[in-house]
């Protein structure tokens, strides 16, 4: 079977999501067939540095032999089972109490789902029932950003703060978005980053006047926003908005589907910027991508008030037929091990201020790069017209996809998102390999602007 | 470790769902080490045979070799990936090709969840989509039945028909529930079931004129309803409403997260009641519940229209981070292979006229089964306290936990649905564990039976 029949067998029966189909239709479809640490390789051989760890995910690259062995040894023992009626494998009680020990509570409770999307749904739906059971029936309106990514369910699409959503008739009623918190974009001419952060707590502060605190079920926020294009906080933006929320009893959901384990360079990224949340949603990372899971961590506050909201009625009606399946579990039990234990959130610090110095050697050999922003292992270089003015290029040009695809051609993978370039390359990463994706991503970057200005757009 | 502290370890660190938390109280968690065949084992060495086979799905019993071996292979060979960008698995291509290949559709595409419950969700989004670029934004309802069950994300529990989903303010707006097709429960007195069927059709013209055509997105149907207490269609329901919803351009979507890949004796559910949908949502059986996968597989119109909505856009921003996972997708080749060529789907048809024979024998020896109804591998007996008059028990005797209570202390795990007890073994399960799990279902029935009537309720 060659390559060009891989291709079209899989554009015959694909409904593709989240692919440009222009690209498809340029350039085919790429069938993998395996991985080698951080690489990639297709049906036909070629081989990519995937400097996107999959989505995110893959943070122990792409044949990690712990995490294979305790996945195929966990097949063997126990292949699959539910968490509903009273019964559950114990890799679930396991990985349950590793959960709260990891977390940033002193206690908490776990409720399991399949992915990120589901964690946020469920997180929404309990905020819905311990509102309603609590006697605040009205308390359903959830406040995210723009720019913020928390899935794709109908309900997490909703929170999901992107113009794209619009396709589908969403966001649902009820679901309000506030400022992006990105100083470099949203910030205004001559504002200083704390005269924004002050503009967006007093912004928090009327949506709550205007909306009523007894309306509100909860504020979702990721530490750093990821799929929104990497877009760390403005500095003290948490520290000023938490305690408003704290003041009108609008609990607090850290979604650490991104940042959680080890990407910015701490466990969650709510400790690396500073505050507790009432909830943790996590996913991706807590298998390293080697299975499907999503996990709602509730810190002692909400798991006593929604223990007490369910008594009443004897039974929480939600679960998901694969919630706390035991491979899934006895993985994540490896991998968080893995991450922790084994020198991979290690080798994030440690090389973080090396890949930082790197992509800002980068930014500074290209006029046409605006900004480069990030923290640990996630990062992002934002392309512009006129990094003076900031002026974005032209939508139709696509410049992003351009140098993603270029440096597909190159052997790198990279993300182009909104206008920006995002690399966040697997935690296993070498010194080499971080070289490696330096210099195809300088090479791809030299190409496409090049082109841009022979065209007269850069 | 005791079997004391296992279950209060789980109950220390677990937000329990659908779970009776009283049966918790009172008979602690049961933690579950590994299984043989149809049967689990925990931590103290307690063995059961699951009637419910895990939770529908399963179906090849829960240390099925052919699996393990196919899950292992492929952690060895690429242990995950996404879809997006143009880039996916060989595996996904293959599952693909595979389940168009078994569809009822000459042709069609797919798109992977990870769940049943974001499979429905993400084909209302595809729906709500779809009406939108075809210019009729305002088809956003969608039309389900009472007693439906098609997940627990807040637009999938919305489809539901429970009124469980009070307790989260659900349904949303803009979703129905139509009469359930049971005709037993919901037949008038002195109503024939043709004449059952033509009010349900008359109901369905009714809605849809009072509504409007043009307000409606979709139906969704599980050909037999599941979680709602295995619930066959009256005779001739499909053959009555599915020309009065394509007569008024409404796709019809067959919910086969449970009747599909042989669980009535067909491969499909809707093969079983002779009707062919527009698109049809899997999962459960689909990796025999060997990892947490979801499908929507459309047919050739929908695809054909969902493209021509796309193409414009460019791209469909949908899609999960583990959609297409290479594990999963060689666990469902492997499953499909499994449950269609190695005798299981053979053994639901050989064995269901032995399975009905013998539950209508048992409920001939108990005057409280007031109904046995199903199909294939799928069936339930409802307790009732008076068979004459269908008259229910009081809802405050838990009847129906009681009775799988004491299943469960007898050794068999079988699941209290409303006033039902439902069986849906594994395909695997031999003559002489049916017989088992008769004799188990009868000494439990007469316990319980003998109970309540010693208490004046029965």
């Amino acid at each position: 079977m060659d390559e060009k029949s891989w291709s079209a067998r899989a554009e015959t029966v694909s409904m593709f999501g989240f692919t440009d189909l222009p690209s498809i239709e340029s350039r085919g479809t790429i069938v993998l067939t395996h991985g080698e640490g951080p690489y990639v390789i297709d049906t036909q051989g070629r081989r990519w540095l995937d400097a996107n760890s999959g989505l995110w995910n893959m943070v122990a690259g792409f044949d990690h032999k712990g995490l294979t062995e305790a996945a195929k040894a966990q097949y063997d023992r126990f292949p699959g089972y539910h968490a509903f009626f009273g019964r559950m494998s114990d890799q679930t009680v396991m990985l349950s109490e590793k959960l709260v020990e990891v977390s940033p509570f002193p206690r908490g409770k776990v409720f399991y789902t399949n992915s990120g999307s589901e964690a946020n749904d469920t997180m929404v739906k309990m905020l819905w029932f311990l509102h309603r059971a609590e006697g605040n029936p009205n308390r359903r309106k959830i406040l995210t950003r723009w720019n913020a990514y928390h899935g794709v369910t109908a309900v997490s699409a909703s929170m999901t703060g992107k113009p794209y959503n619009e396709v589908f008739g969403l966001p649902l009623p009820g679901f309000i978005h506030l400022t992006c918190p990105h100083f470099w974009r949203e910030g205004k001419p001559g504002e200083s980053e704390s005269e924004f952060v002050a503009r967006l707590a007093a912004e928090l502060e009327e949506v709550i006047a205007r909306e009523g605190a007894d309306t509100i079920a909860g504020f979702f926020a990721e530490p750093v926003q990821g799929a929104g294009g990497v877009i760390p906080p403005a500095q003290g933006y948490f520290q000023a908005l938490v305690p408003i929320l704290r003041k009108h009893g609008i609990p607090v959901i850290s979604d650490e589907v991104i940042c959680g384990f080890g990407r910015t360079g701490s466990t969650w990224g709510c400790e690396t910027y500073g505050f507790t949340p009432d909830a943790i949603i996590s996913s991706k990372n807590l298998t390293a991508g080697f299975f499907p899971m999503g996990a709602v961590i509730l810190g002692p506050e909400l798991s006593d008030r929604l223990d007490a909201a369910i008594a009443p009625i004897e039974e929480f009606p939600h679960g998901f037929t694969a919630s706390g399946h035991p491979v899934g579990c006895a993985i994540a039990l490896k991998a968080i091990d893995v991450v922790m234990n084994e020198g991979l959130a290690q080798n994030v610090i440690d090389k973080a201020p090396r890949m930082e110095a790197g992509l800002r050697d980068i930014m500074q050999r290209h006029e046409n790069i605006g900004e480069l922003r990030g923290v640990g292992f996630m990062w992002a270089l934002e392309a512009v017209k006129d990094a003076e003015t900031r002026q974005p290029f032209p939508p139709h040009l696509s410049v992003s996809e351009r140098i993603a695809n270029t440096c597909t051609d190159l052997g790198l993978i990279c993300r182009p998102l909104g206008q920006s370039i995002v690399l966040c390359p697997p935690f296993i990463l070498t010194d080499a390999q971080m070289d490696e994706m330096f210099q195809k991503l300088d090479r791809a970057l030299e190409q496409v602007f090049d082109g841009l200005r022979a065209e007269g757009e850069a």
